[in-house]
């Protein structure tokens, strides 16, 4: 099942993606108010009216997450090329939901901020339900599904402090979905390939099965520090390609667009747009 | 005025506080939707019915923010005795509303996680107004109040990577409270002292006009990369004297009560627990 928040003239609704741009409405916000359901499965599978959308109608797949938890470092050739050692721990940061954009959304840069603009391609995994202290052999049961998430980084902001977030979280960047793809359709440990592609040149490209830290130990450990809820994100970490990375920087410029692609998954594909004033106040 | 979150058989509601153990009920579920209104200056004022109460019925202040932004690194000694050099940044990690609790609750550790547990009192700022791109000479009109955080560390998970999050964001474990001082009679720059007390005695000493990143700078600057929203709570740093610094090192221990307390904004006291067992699951 493939579930997504669309965009409409009075807010958003959650609809089940039933073909091409052809959707079922489930009257419910957004895909997170759906898995606030305590029977989401069976509410999702529910009849209801067809509906025709464009992809740049589709709003980030779970607009309002309680938590968006990111994990650095977490393929074995990516921390090489930042030069990071592996921990025993996963190392963990924050984005919150302000930094949510669409799949298919422009991400608008003001002036101050375009020196270090990088992509990160990453596997999100969305909780489906409640789990604290769940231990790792169990914690698929837990997944509601899974997306595509671009950890868009101002890597000049990330490095200015030893913590990561201000980079991390710039309003309105990072593209997230296209859908929700549930967790009886897809699942990991199937050896799906991330590419991420700038202007359509591949600069990321491996498998999400080659996580240091993979998605139950994930669920594990973080479970174990607070509890995790439905509608809550991990995104799992990023392979090597970065912009950072590479030799020479490659940042990203005005008018680039960043194409993550999961197989099974879909794609999202966002435009980077350089604006000429400062924002205004708000 | 003092606002303050007090725990009832049907949930929370928020009361203005009239005198010790006294309030009257604002008639909203708690501080965090009050401030959500339009204009919550007026209906924080008006009259309602009288309440009495025990510090023990305080539940965080804020029991939900929609963000909890801390600083790290933010008095200059604390940095000598961390070892770390002031950035150019301001240093930002968040923790999870899952990791407040009330003003004068104990603080249950499970076995796994007591090691290295340590305390950081902090002068919370709450904004009460949406800001986004605001400057530093404005950005104090933002704010609702002040009160007191305990930025409760586990250190051996905060130091396991290079991302402090994992051990700042424990279940049940920061202090928040015991109320809301508003804008209109407490403000910073006025030298107010902060001590954090173990058991009684003083572990730390320091003013809160010494911030190396002062409070309109954090708002300028965190404003810059996303929107705060009424309710969202920056915890502005901690003075030297934590546990992790002294020599010999002094972490807290079953039974330990810390109290957190800063001239005009009143104080918090939680007692830590060793739990015996493990955490069922959740």
């Amino acid at each position: 099942m493939r579930l997504a928040t669309l965009r409409t003239t009075f807010g958003t609704t959650c609809i089940r993606i039933e073909g091409e741009g052809i959707g079922v409405d489930l009257d419910h916000e957004d895909v997170g108010a759906l898995l606030a359901q305590p029977d989401w499965r069976k509410a999702a599978a529910l009849s209801g009216e067809p509906v025709a959308f464009l992809p740049e109608d589709l709003a980030p797949v779970l607009p309002q997450p309680g938590k968006i938890i990111c994990v650095g470092v977490n393929y074995a050739r990516h921390a090489r090329e930042m030069g990071r050692e592996q921990p025993e721990q996963p190392t963990l940061f924050i984005k919150f939901p302000e930094a949510l954009t669409g799949p298919f959304d422009p991400v608008h840069i003001p002036p101050f901020a375009q020196e270090q603009l990088d992509y990160e391609g990453e596997l999100a995994v969305v909780i489906g339900q409640r789990a604290h202290h769940v231990p790792a052999a169990r914690a698929l049961d837990y997944v509601a599904g899974y997306a595509i998430i671009n950890d868009y980084t101002l890597r000049d902001f990330q490095r200015a402090t030893t913590q990561f977030h201000a980079g991390k979280s710039f309003y309105r960047t990072a593209g997230f979905g296209p859908w929700l793809t549930t967790a009886d359709e897809w699942s990991p440990g199937e050896h799906a390939r991330l590419r991420t592609l700038v202007n359509g040149h591949v600069r990321q490209d491996d498998d999400t099965d080659d996580l240091l830290f993979p998605i139950p130990r994930l669920i594990e450990f973080i479970s174990s520090l607070y509890p995790l809820n439905p509608g809550d994100v991990i995104a799992t970490g990023t392979p090597e390609g970065v912009g950072f990375a590479r030799d020479p920087q490659a940042f990203l410029s005005h008018g680039d667009v960043t194409r993550v692609e999961i197989a099974g998954l879909g794609y999202i594909a966002n435009t980077t747009i350089f604006d000429a004033a400062a924002p205004a106040l708000d």
